[in-house]
């Protein structure tokens, strides 16, 4: 069941299951359980336009009942202060001495969370104040736990290091007896009781709901968030194939044969990325071909049947002679961007307005998805292009609210033409937010630092985000490796050379490039890129049921390592490795680098390239030649590695080779469905549970979906063997 | 007459002279005459606390009266749009295409506004957002006029680069038209009739007043707004001297040597700042002498006796140990700073508690003022040490609004122990706000570029406070003469070596310096340094003078060239020349330039050092030997320059030599008064009017100050004369 737009999310949702009553308490506050280990604790009058009343995906109560059960609440609500003032509302949120803290949405540049934060989009990622392309209020904790702020505002959160006055001699003694610090972190550092707390800033807020979910441990908090925010999205098959953008000039003859020479040199390829021109006049979009295009329906059919799904870039802004302009002026934002309307997308009008257009034209004619360009923004810019802050939306949203929530109301008013047809989209977006998991996007970037492209994977995985560490350009032949590697082992595989005229690996440089002028060794470059390539083809079953389990568990696909080793000390700062599905371990090398220290957590590991053993809880120094990427598997691991094909269709059945690694290895359950309807949800999807009994594997399969087989299972070996 | 705290400053001020009525217009706003050429036009429903709220000084209306009359508002308020959001108050202030704008405050890095500024405090001057140590909602236009935003909130202004929706088919045709813009400048311009407009931001609120200054000209307008927060401060005579801080570690004994060895080398100095050592057991403050300086009150006198002012350093954050601390819990802020209390200075007793204690302990035995440090903020920090924008203070102001009013109520606080004991002070304050020209403070700044502190200098005079471009360091010889150049010709001249025990001149190098091993050639680096304090010294009652008319007509001591030439469009950028008093324009050189172009605004102007004339109009190139500042004295002026004295004293009389530069020139008035006390604001003043007429020089001058006679005229001498 889906709630329909403008209902009152949290409403409905609470009314899914028996309430288990509310408590106020003396700080004013109320406390309600809202979902299993999940509470609402309100404090105030909230603000009416808030993150979870645009929530669209009802939690998924069933499959947060399977987590293990929290009874308890795991703050108490009367240890939370509260207070307004004429800014807005504040909190205080007890914390702990060697607490750790995650999240506030996915980051480039930060991973654990300390001191100031920012919850703030921005397109800018040069700070270490939280700006993010996903911002988003939620933080989780190593004592396991995660706490929303509900609120579409512009907070600050401070990490410990704020001190309050206290009214005693306590507070006085303390101050005498301090010595002269050694360091900043020092003298900044708050103490005696009661002065260590999470201090929450909500501007222009008169009260506030925090919804507090219980883990117990880190990942199930996580979890227990992406359940509650509707269970993560489960991609269409093709859309895990790989993607590829080329110059944005070519015209519709050109990009056809671009795309015939790709089939022709048995390049992957599932999804390409198109630019349809209608920014060419200036840069709000007409959402109309421009003349490149003659023949769209044409384009459409001739790149259907090489076996292509087609993925158009736009951005919302509406300039004056498009034909949504009209009858979106009465449904946009009071400031206009580059000359072009703002479509407010918190009206089901200027929604249906924008998405009846879209439907008509380019989702009914085979358009597979959409890039939404441009939707974050840009607080810390002279020469902002967006609207301001203090902008007005028919919803009744306000500039700086609206810059939170664009992004997801973007993606669902995309998302939503496609689930009305019950059909799956993948689309890439620049700018997401909180209650993000079930939105079928990957955000990307246009800040371009591999070793923070890396950090983003880490990060998205506890924000309910999915990042693409697009590939846009390369200094050397071995950094587009390396760029290569990490976007195999990532959550959408995209190359987006929207400059380059010709394929990057026939000639990294773009003005030879352009001049169609290539590199001498260019085949050899195009193989280890297409071996690649079609190694991420090879991981499809494995990462399409990871994919399954984000949606029943909550369990990211990509994910920091202090998720799954929440107790190890050693994964606390970790964000140069990262956890690719359940079982492998992704630690990227960058382009200069001969080799690199790994840290294995405890347990045994194997090189998924050698099958070699490593014992864990330890570092280790890894090389690996230019065209390999250090992956490491955990032991006791049932590993589906497909046979690669091109491109993913309707009857595309995978040949699978089972890859043992350990003695005793827990069974794999390989997830089955349509890949491209939501019929899945209604339970048409069959779970292949892998086994392995020291000597020889077996397979046991539901039959709840009766459409062609996905799978076939021919044969299983131990890691190492030849 | 003074207004007296927490009296609500404006509702008097009204009262002072007739209202002129109050009119409302369609827009909803009330438009009041409040001063001469000054109106409040005010929306909605205004915030109760804000800049004009603690206002102390009373406009200076008689002052006002002998500006050039302007009896229309030069904006019309039914012209100005506003609305409010759940986010806060939201204005629109016509504009038109080629008008230029300045202010926001004093700013290291931006000149001229243009897009996006925010008004916030701030220690990192990296952005050029506006971020500054002493920012403020005002502006001025080269239309003549200023707008006053009365808001203590981080409000953000838009320079003309929003663009509205207009329901109209115009703005339709205006898209279809347009053409791919060239760049970003082209593309974000706002087009067609009513769509140029400066946007104001105000978090918060739910209305505001503005206050609308009339020029007729830009510097009028900054004239009418200085005169209207009470007037330009006029200094003690010594606080013109020359300031020297040295290292935080002399104890009583080597400070005392210091001193002495000055007195004997003959080094000008009237201030000499020391860190009393009452943060030494850990950051926040005692306010209590350290063990370094066992018998204060010799201090005191001993530095009298050798003719020094004491200024001491402090910041208010009072930590647990100090007498202090008890009484001002209450009244204090609800977070700690490095664990010590933040006074609330809106609260009468808070400020009470700490300028009772500071005028027994310290201004009653002898100090002459403070240095008020850490009085900013670190909006762009992760680690901010200061107050969050969400604490609470008992006046009832906030943590935004405290950020900026923190550095003028702390000025206030300490400002009126001397005004109650009819004593002028001058000191140091590291942030300040609106309304601040007769608060007796110079800003000063951990920023360290020389180019920056010049451009300060410029900005300065748009924001009515005064800017210090204090000397820390230097690199090689050559940067300390430039800099000390500059200081020489700035509103206060510091040379801030809180690291060095011996003075610069002798050792630059910090380490040789503190391990007493000089330069070689010292003695010639301490002559040129002398040379050009002493020039300081020379400059004195000119630049009295001219802080005397900053009190009487508002024209600030330093200025950007644009005040004075705001019509020529050469000037609408120039930031790296200023104004020094009425005559004097100076382009400083930066180390490592042997030349520089300088900018003459039309007419003649005289070489200070050879007395050359160059025909203005044009740009010139400049050289200067490394003991030289270029600097330009316009044609027909009359330049008082006296014979330094080493330090000022109540029976100072300078022997003052005439200067005169062109064949006609104009009159000069040396400012006469005793130099210390307020007597001059009841009329104990005398005005010397120097006159040439042609081949011989002649003075007037008024007789309502008895006192010792400052001045003696030793003599005429054309420029150029040896």
């Amino acid at each position: 069941m889906y709630l329909r737009f403008f209902t009152a999310g949290l409403f409905l949702v609470i009314c899914l299951f028996p309430s288990h009553g509310e408590s106020a308490t003396a700080a004013g506050q109320r406390c309600t359980r809202v979902a299993p280990g999940v509470w609402r604790v309100r404090f105030g009058q909230p603000e009416e336009l808030t993150p979870i009343k645009f929530q669209e995906h009802p939690p998924r109560l069933e499959a947060m009942e399977k987590l293990q059960p929290v009874g308890k609440i795991p703050i108490d609500p009367a240890d939370i202060g509260f207070s307004t003032s004429g800014r807005g509302a504040a909190l205080k949120v007890p914390m702990t001495e060697n607490e750790r803290f995650y999240g506030l949405g996915m980051n480039l540049r930060v991973f654990r969370l300390k001191g100031k934060k920012i919850v703030r989009v921005s397109d800018n990622q040069t700070t270490d104040l939280g700006d993010s392309h996903a911002p988003a209020p939620i933080y989780v904790s190593s004592r396991g736990y995660g706490v929303l702020v509900d609120t579409a505002r512009c907070a600050s959160f401070y990490f410990g290091n704020l001190s309050a006055n206290r009214d005693s001699a306590a507070d006085e003694k303390e101050s005498r007896d301090r010595k002269i610090a050694d360091g900043v972190e020092e003298l900044y550092r708050p103490r005696g009781p009661g002065s260590m707390f999470v201090g929450v800033d909500v501007p222009a807020a008169r009260g506030v709901d925090l919804f507090i979910f219980a883990g117990p441990d880190l990942r199930q908090a996580v979890q227990r968030y992406n359940l509650f925010s509707g269970g993560g999205f489960v991609p269409p098959m093709w859309g895990l194939g790989v993607w590829y953008r080329a110059s944005a000039k070519l015209d519709q003859a050109s990009v056809m044969n671009f795309l015939r020479e790709f089939r022709e040199r048995h390049i992957p390829c599932d999804v390409f990325g198109l630019e349809p021109g209608w920014h060419s006049g200036c840069y709000p979009c007409t959402f109309a071909w421009s003349k490149m295009f003659p023949d769209p329906d044409g384009l459409l059919g001739e790149t259907k049947q090489l076996g292509y799904k087609l993925n158009l870039w736009e951005h919302a802004f509406t300039r004056g002679d498009s034909p949504l302009y009209k009858p979106l002026l009465s449904w946009s934002g009071d400031f206009k961007v580059w000359g072009g309307l703002t479509p407010d997308f918190a009206t089901a009008e200027g929604r249906k307005i924008f998405s009846d257009y879209h439907a008509k034209n380019f989702v009914d004619k085979g358009v597979s998805g959409f890039k939404l360009d441009e939707c974050d923004h840009q607080p810390l810019s002279s020469t902002p292009w967006s609207f301001p802050e203090h902008s007005r939306f028919p919803s009744g949203l306000d500039g700086e609210q609206m810059h939170l929530l664009f992004g997801p109301l973007y993606q669902r008013t995309i998302s939503s033409i496609y689930r009305d047809r019950n059909q799956r989209t993948f689309g890439l977006v620049r700018s997401s937010g909180p209650l993000a998991a079930p939105l079928p996007f990957a955000l990307y970037s246009d800040a371009y630092d591999h070793r923070d492209y890396v950090r983003a994977i880490a990060t998205s995985g506890f924000a309910g985000v999915l990042w693409c560490p697009e590939i846009r350009a390369a200094g050397s032949v071995e950094e587009l490796y390396r760029r290569l590697q990490t976007s195999v082992f990532s959550a959408v595989t995209q190359v987006d050379c929207w400059f380059l005229k010709n394929p990057v690996w026939k000639q990294i440089n773009k003005e030879l490039n352009n001049e169609d002028k290539f590199m001498d060794d260019w085949q050899r470059t195009e193989a280890v890129c297409r071996n690649l390539l079609e190694l991420r083809m090879s991981l499809l079953p494995y990462l399409y049921s990871a994919y399954a389990d984000y949606h029943n568990s909550g369990v990211p696909p990509t994910r920091a390592l202090v998720m799954d080793y929440p107790d190890d000390p050693a994964v606390a700062d970790l964000d140069d490795q990262y956890m690719f599905g359940p079982s492998l371990m992704v630690a990227p090398l960058f382009a200069g680098e001969k080799q690199r220290t790994v840290y294995l957590p405890k347990g045994d590991w194997y090189d998924f390239w050698t099958g070699e053993k490593h014992v864990g809880g330890r570092k280790i120094e890894v090389s690996k030649p230019v065209d390999q990427i250090p992956v490491f598997v955990k032991g006791g691991t049932l590993l589906p590695l497909a046979k690669p094909v091109e491109y993913v269709s309707l009857d595309t059945c995978f040949d699978i080779e089972v890859r043992v690694f350990g003695s005793a290895p827990k069974s794999f359950v390989l997830y089955e469905d349509d890949g491209t309807t939501f019929d899945f949800e209604k339970g048409r999807q069959n779970l292949w549970e892998l086994s392995w009994d020291g000597k020889s594997g077996s397979v046991r399969k539901t039959s709840r979906f009766d459409g062609p087989t996905r799978y076939k299972i021919v044969g299983w070996k131990r890691a190492g063997e030849q």
